[in-house]
């Protein structure tokens, strides 16, 4: 059964997945890098990177991943729908390498990019973009991607079945939070914490099937 | 040199350390035993309770301290000002063992329980209190009891030498969070993470002297 995952969600202390205010020059806002400092510190993304818990966890990002949801504040900064030639912040060969639907009211044209990476545009419902990363997943896994109101938005419809999630400790103060009307979200998952040497804390939440 | 100290704070995954409403039946309102099951799960508060990292961190609460200061909201529900016989939470034994100077706009007379605690009354200040607790505590430490408004009001006056904290893995929605208008306080802290089989992380931030 396919499953809808998601990986290297990295949130500070107090909750926020991404600073403010967001721009071309700064995707997540007064955060910098961050939130994702441990993952960059990791073989994941440096090949003379570190190889221990950090990266058992960041290369799972890819594994068995047959297609990406994201949302609209991940794909660009605000106003990219009014720039036709917006083709992500990836580059010529984006890290997806999968058919990538992004959650837009604006759809557009999709987009084929090299390593097997084509961004889809959907004006949807959780539900229905679900839907349809499905059936082009085929059997594999559906990734998750985020920005925080995406995510907030498919773990309020049910949708997740494995979440993991980094906690930087750092506070940010302000940006977007993931937890906002989540309460008791963790009731029908397994949760575990494990904390690294490089000080993030790693959790996983994995559905409990009945 | 004496140091102000936070010990065994516990905080939900989306930093609320109480919930809502407080009140006599339900001091911590919706949140119940759920912030605290894994210290009452410990040596600490139960003698046939684990020996591992919950209670290593945990009875560090006692070691060391001259004097705690605590908010009024620890002290008794909303409105114990109007009970001229509201000696506390923890009857005629409080586990404090020390004088305990609680902060309230409407202070009352001293009163002294049995096993060496005497809760003595403030309208002061965060540092105008911690020169009085001081002085109370001799060459120990002061413990900084919370709750979480007072608390951020020692850690924005920077007033902290040690927060010891606790996150529990759920997601309480609603309450008193701790970390609002926070941002960057890691700076100044050596931060330890490190989390323990009962599913909780321990937290430390410790101040660097320069």
């Amino acid at each position: 059964m396919s499953r809808t995952r998601v990986h290297n969600f990295s949130i500070s202390l107090d909750g926020f997945a991404t600073g403010e205010p967001q721009s071309a020059e700064a995707p997540f806002g007064h955060a910098g890098q961050r939130l994702h400092t441990w993952m960059m510190a990791t073989r994941f993304w440096d090949p003379s990177g570190s190889d221990g818990v950090d990266h058992a966890f960041a290369q799972r990002h890819s594994d068995g991943i047959g297609a990406e949801i994201m949302g609209a504040h991940k794909f660009g900064p605000p106003g990219w729908q009014d720039d036709p030639d917006w083709t992500g912040w990836w580059g010529e060969n984006p890290p997806f390498h999968t058919p990538v639907f992004v959650l837009t009211h604006r759809p557009r044209s999709s987009i084929e990019l090299d390593g097997g990476t084509t961004f889809h545009f959907l004006d949807a419902s959780p539900d229905h973009a679900l839907a349809v990363a499905r059936e082009a997943a085929g059997d594999l896994d559906v990734r998750i991607g985020g920005g925080p109101s995406m995510l907030r938005d498919f773990l309020a419809a049910d949708l997740i079945d494995h979440l993991h999630l980094v906690v930087v400790p750092i506070v940010l103060g302000r940006g977007v939070r993931l937890w906002d009307g989540l309460e008791g979200i963790e009731s029908g998952f397994e949760v575990e914490s494990v904390s690294s040497p490089s000080g993030v804390t790693h959790l996983t939440f994995t559905r409990v099937r009945s």
